[in-house]
């Protein structure tokens, strides 16, 4: 039987989403929790391979295995086994051609910015706190409207894990300030490693005024990873939810 | 010169506001805060003498200082020397009438109860998790309705710090869902130790139908506190704001 879960953690205690020796890795710890109730240990596939220390409100994962337990037994299994960080929010059999990385159409993350003086403890691990900069909205939704479209995301990517094609679709990016909270939100195909950090590293350089915004048009052609923005802090990152055909999750509207 | 500091903390690791010998308190951390850049250990007076586990996102604190610092700089050198979970959010100076426990006009809770199968990992220190229990909503609201008004709270008190007069005012109390997210906003002139938690116990117990509604109009005529509900877990509740005559601070529209 193959099973898909949607999952949400506090990616700050862990080495990313993927498996690696001798790291604390979400997929390593959901594995080890498979195996820790069904005597099996199978291989989990992510929609989004995030990086150490982004965050997940709805990431989704798929597994296969060989005995059809309830969906909600392998819930209450699974989060007796997790560690508190990482909570299965909902298990649903699919069919077996599901695939939760290949057949992930889109992907949505959200990117959080604390622009006050102090932050709020409750907040503070979901936030770049930049507090000192000033930006110009106008200017950063300028930038935002830019990155829409396919374009040659190349110069927005690790440059260890840039891929021979590095072309991407985003359908749209869009931001939205309510107080010193700035909240971006993008939604796209797919996104090379680094990619919302990057942009959001290069978006900062255009709001303060230090770039302009023509060089987001050219960044988009191909660039190198050293002409593009730094890395924006991975705290600051959620990956909000993943669109699949076929398969709708129930509606969490207290999320937005 | 006399200050008064709008205050965040995760109530997690603390043993509630009031300073207690032998314990961790945030009224204790604040105090060694000042100390240390000022070497003066003033007295702080907090307007909500949190319990236990409870948080705050506005706090208000009002003390004084022998020397006249700019409000930045107690900001910046109050927040270098707090723990991570306590976090001065602004300062302001104040007139020598102003008193943040006895100035204070109102106090507003809110408390948010988690009605899903898995908890959020981000949200669960501030929630109660009651997964389990089904409410009837339109109950809850009507409870919420009947606790408005000048009423005896003695049964909505812990029994051993129950004050001779046990009379407060609700001036409103309100519930809103969004999914499986509740909730509760109260707010009062002044409240009992443990009050808005044993409000939600009581609440519950409506909600669920075990008890009937009358047993809150009963209750709210100064009963035993055995007759109330049970006291709901201190994790869901935040003190969002405190209202003064005359003090204005500045709006944080992010927090609703």
């Amino acid at each position: 039987m193959r099973y898909a879960v949607k999952l949400a953690y506090d990616g700050g205690p862990f080495s990313g989403w993927q498996k690696q020796p001798g790291r604390v890795t979400i997929q390593g710890v959901l594995e080890e929790a498979l195996e820790a109730f069904c005597h099996e240990k199978p291989t989990v596939h992510g929609a989004g391979r995030t990086d150490k220390g982004v965050h997940a409100l709805g990431q989704v994962a798929s597994f296969d295995l060989t005995s059809d337990k309830p969906a909600k037994t392998v819930l209450l299994a699974a989060n007796a086994h997790l560690p508190k960080y990482v909570r299965v929010i909902d298990v649903t059999p699919v069919d077996t051609s599901f695939h939760a990385r290949y057949g992930a159409v889109w992907r949505e993350y959200v990117y959080h910015v604390w622009m006050g003086g102090a932050c709020y403890p409750q907040i503070r691990p979901y936030v770049w706190w930049n507090g000192r900069r000033r930006w110009n909205m106008d200017t950063i939704r300028e930038a935002c409207r830019r990155f829409a479209g396919t374009h040659d995301f190349g110069a927005f990517c690790r440059a260890s894990e840039r891929p021979e094609n590095s072309e991407r679709t985003i359908y749209s990016m869009t931001v939205a300030r309510r107080g010193p909270l700035v909240r971006f939100r993008v939604r796209g195909n797919a996104f090379l490693t680094n990619m919302v950090r990057i942009m959001i590293g290069t978006i900062d350089k255009a709001g303060t005024g230090e770039w302009p915004l023509e060089i987001i048009d050219n960044l988009l052609e191909g660039s190198e990873r050293t002409e593009a923005g730094p890395t924006a802090p991975a705290g600051g990152l959620t990956l909000m939810r993943v669109g699949y055909e076929g398969l709708r999750w129930p509606g969490r509207s207290f999320l937005r």
